[in-house]
């Protein structure tokens, strides 16, 4: 069997998930914590990779002896998430396991994800949302966040979304299915929630910043859909800051 | 005219609210901040001390010309935020400010005060409440917080809290009126409010550790009246640690 793992991570002080040479990095942190609980080296594969300073509220990742398709354990399941936690940094936490089949894959087998981008939402910012939101000063009506919800509904069904793709990526295909998009605002902070069976490099902070210019009044909500067939990345927004980007689940 | 401003601080990286030398304090910052921005030294003068680790999400402090009992500037009050938060680090943030007359005390004035304790309670840690709440990881049933929530009730009104004091205090009186106090669970969040004239030292912190003795069965809640009259420290619960605590309002 496989053992899959659901964790969050706070991202602010990693370079990411996937593991690097000599960076901080969620990967390695777990390969260390894996490691010297069972007693041997183990493979890690993670759901996705996120970037630098992006978090997880549920991020899944198989652990495997290294070169196999199993995990060798007597330790129960039930008692995996707080051996794990035990030798995990503050800022990684496991919080549940499940056995999996070998044959499972934690990459190729999800259905779809599901994203929150946050933005924090009042002119001074605050210290308990500082590296966890995107501070963004000028307070939006509850008319432009309505105007950004009709925006983000154009997003649902399949593109090609090419245009909401970091230049440089090399996909071999950029359409994808997105089941469902919105935004609301709850106290001083801006929800965008979307889910897709999968993302392009940088896709949900730049749907973001799209989103931002329609509550900003520089692309109207019905001109998102143009910016879609354009396929052309300069039509979008800005790709907004790591920062507030949370993978917040992942269907199988 | 003195200058009274609102703050909000992430107590995890200050050793509290008063200055002291060598060591990050809220004060501290708060000083540097104003001296940069109105070009001479000030007195910052606060609501009240928090300890190390403890957390607001709004504090009041009063600045003033060094010696004297006003602020002299020509900038604007409705810039004034901004304009120190620019001088201040991420974990404080002004996010408003006032003109208060000169014989207005930022500490002497205070009608009362609002304090909230969080608890995190899921087995398993979270990493977006480390160091911000108090994890409790056994999980209490809504009977058990119904329990703390009656409990809490006997807090309210004027009562000699001496057996809610850390021992070695010494004030000229241990009587202090609680206006309300209540226990509630939203998510995995237990949140204990409570509101009072005056605090004793870790009495906050002491309450919360007897409404988990409540929640956990080892104190009935019919009990804390009790536990109050005999004015005795070690008949209360454990002093709950500073993470979980906020100064959440003053009301002048």
């Amino acid at each position: 069997m496989k053992l899959l793992l659901k964790i969050s991570y706070l991202g602010k002080d990693f370079y990411g998930y996937q593991i690097q040479k000599d960076k901080r990095t969620v990967q390695g942190e777990l390969n260390t914590a894996c490691r010297d609980l069972f007693g041997y080296d183990c493979d890690i594969t993670g759901c996705s990779r996120t970037d630098s300073g992006v978090h997880a509220n549920c991020f899944c990742a198989t652990v495997t002896k290294k070169g196999e398709a199993y995990i060798d354990t007597e330790i129960s399941l039930s008692k995996i998430p707080l051996a794990i936690n035990s030798r995990l940094p503050d800022d990684i936490s496991v919080y549940d396991a499940e056995w999996k089949a070998e044959d499972f894959h934690p990459r190729y087998d999800v259905k779809y994800k599901e994203y929150v981008y946050r933005i924090f939402n009042r002119q001074a910012s605050s210290p308990f949302e500082s590296g966890r939101a995107w501070h963004y000063p000028r307070v939006l009506g509850d008319d432009m966040i309505e105007k950004m919800n009709i925006a983000a509904q154009s997003f649902v069904g399949e593109h090609d979304f090419s245009a909401f793709m970091a230049q440089g990526s090399n996909v071999s295909s950029t359409v994808r299915n997105v089941k469902y998009a919105s935004v609301k605002k709850q106290g001083d902070i801006i929800i965008f929630t979307v889910a897709a069976d999968g993302f392009l490099y940088n896709m949900v902070r730049i749907m973001t910043g799209t989103l931002i210019a329609v509550g900003e009044g520089k692309i109207l909500p019905e001109n998102v859909e143009k910016i879609i067939l354009s396929k052309d990345r300069s039509m979008a927004g800005m790709t907004a800051p790591a920062e507030g980007l949370y993978l917040n689940n992942v269907i199988y």
